[in-house]
């Protein structure tokens, strides 16, 4: 289990057993460190150890592209209610961000990442979330393994060709069985809305969220003038 | 474990043993029902057995009061990382959706609701969830117990007080833990807010988060006309 | 000039020496009839004379379509600058708002209108605005006339082929001289944007527009729950 | 009247009679210049004569703080209905961009600056927009002196104490005349539109604008991820 020292404002992930040096000295983490203890540097600098949680990840995890907001994937789990034990299709793994949140949910992920070097990390990056006994990251075309995956609670999908495995939802999901495909842009959120038409599944939507922080200053207050942007296009459907 | 027995568009809540009676027909529910079974009622009609989802919760617990949207909830449990085995605090149970939402996901809730027969409720739908043993609804003033609750991962308030329990928020909190408020009003988000700023809480920020379904037909893709309305402020804080 | 006879909520459009029946008796608009005058009905009834301002125009025309909102209009004559003086060329004059707000802020207006029984309601409407001589409605397809209607300071589309005329605005508009266009459709805006960019014009944007009303009560202030709907995307752009 | 004398992307602001010195050499206005004219400098480069319109004064006026955007400039005229020959009374003058576009849509305004120094700005700033004969900048207060002010059809407000002036609606404003008021924040919108209630005007409503530029590129269309942020509350009523 990685866990993260931190001293003040500074954050430093390590596993059990390894070292940290910094100007603040050298310290070797115990193997079998908690959450919680405190560990002193060779300079009797103090620091604390703590669990990584899931904004962590999305900070923490080595990136291989844009990774999925923490607000898109609470849509996500809120909408497809991905509940522990639930098993769940993923496809473009990308950084892994999603299938770690989902994972840490307790559910059973299956993630497939078409580039080879692209899923090593991400491998990498569930290990450090501690929870690779629950995601599975396979390098491949998620489209040409469609037949024998089985079935799945929810199938989640950020990949530009969604709309074709959207298509095939009906047999890998369950019955009751929920849908979440983020799409960039409009044409491609389109392409999968008409796609789950198409395969006839229930309660289809495609949403689009727009957030924006609240500036509480002692003028006033409201929403910041410097703008929250658009990320993505989030649809959603059942298989019922 | 309460199923949804279901024919077409049609869905009814039963526990193993229950009888259902339509004008399709009567059918007892065996005691071993799994989800995935076909049963037959003696007008041979066929319903299928589905396991309640997430988003099952919000559409059939009984409401003590306008619930927190799934939308919202995912926010929070994007947000602040919620994850199976986290020890979540919770106040304003309500209708219970929210501390639904996150038993599902393998977290242990404690909640209050200060109403007593909207606790009894909201006790009820937790059963119905099936996880009555991971979210204990009690009812009472979270105000009032502040000093005996001990150390929790995540804490989410949904109560016009909300402030005030924020004020709490180092005591309530573990190294790392997050906050999530949800607040209706401008001026109620202010005051959470000022209050974890008061705190010396970590990463604060209030969210609006602005939602709109967008309209796919034939003539082209625009946002619906209809709107989607405002919910509630979203406030979120990190005990670092 | 058309006046709006108004008691209490009630309001009547019309024109001088006109006679207004309603339960409050019978009155006769006299000839000289002036904005702020007060009338009385042979029951002795008071109606008070107002003038027609840009609000009442979307109110009060009589409809062919849904018009262009005032909060569209405004936005084209906030981003083209439109002025007393100048010349607009207008297509797709639909009901007229847009070109009765235009001729009222004193710009010499040519619409054109395909279809001949919208533009003489069209040209009604203009009458009741009191600009018909600053807006000349006709009757035709802007498209086949593009070469012989010299130069304008700003032109102003609301049709489903305002991409083809948007190709011609370097004829259409002189040094300086503004677009403003108004597509209901994410696709048609983005044809209308490439037309724009193919022109060589400068300044090109499309912009969304979000209004969501504000709900100050008693218990405090946040957006209408209700929504504010999408109306369409605006593309602006000049010819420098 | 100011004319801009471009080349390229420059632009140059020149009364007649003035000269314009650049790298590219040296050219005197003549008295009657003329927009669309061509003017050549000693060393033979070419400069084209353009007349300022609306979008010119919000980018070469000087200013003396944050000038209200076309955007906002627009949803005010487009929601009272400003035309020409309208009496407007404006307070907050600023860098003066509402008032002179007020005054190019051929109303006559009169406009209040408490600051003599942002009100001498503005006068110049009126001036250079030719509308120095409709734009009546007066240095002072407009809350003392409302009682000797008469009537308006629209009044204008842009200023910390608007919600005062606002309960002297009905006192400034004609039957049927219309109120426009820009509030930076939350809790100065809730003080306009609560005066504007107890004034007992009438359609009361204010409204929040958010707006987003769409990016169209070739792998397809989604808003900016950028943002646009939030200006400011907007407040409607009329006295009717």
């Amino acid at each position: 289990m990685t866990i993260l020292l931190t001293h003040g404002d500074r954050e430093y992930l390590r596993d059990p057993g390894e070292e940290l040096q910094t100007d603040l000295g050298v310290l070797t983490v115990p193997e079998d460190v908690e959450p919680g203890d405190t560990l002193f540097t060779h300079l009797d600098e103090e620091f604390t150890v703590r669990r990584l949680r899931g904004p962590d990840l999305f900070h923490h995890f080595e990136r291989t592209g844009a990774p999925m907001l923490p607000r898109d994937i609470g849509l996500v789990v809120g909408e497809t209610g991905v509940s522990a034990g639930d098993r769940v299709l993923d496809a473009g793994t990308g950084t892994g961000v999603l299938a770690g949140y989902l994972g840490r949910i307790g559910a059973d992920v299956v993630t497939f990442e078409r580039k080879a070097d692209f899923a090593e990390v991400a491998r990498e990056n569930i290990e450090m979330a501690d929870v690779a006994d629950r995601v599975d990251v396979r390098t491949g075309d998620i489209t040409e393994e469609v037949d024998e995956l089985g079935e799945f609670d929810v199938l989640t999908l950020d990949t530009p060709d969604a709309a074709e495995v959207v298509a095939h939802t009906p047999e890998l999901l369950a019955d009751g069985g929920s849908l979440g495909v983020y799409a960039p842009f409009v044409e491609s959120a389109r392409d999968v809305e008409m796609a789950a038409r198409e395969a006839n599944l229930d309660n289809i939507r495609t949403m689009e969220t727009i957030q924006r922080e609240m500036d509480f200053d002692d003028r006033g207050t409201r929403p910041t003038t410097t703008g929250v942007g658009h990320t993505g296009y989030l649809t959603f459907a059942r298989n019922v």
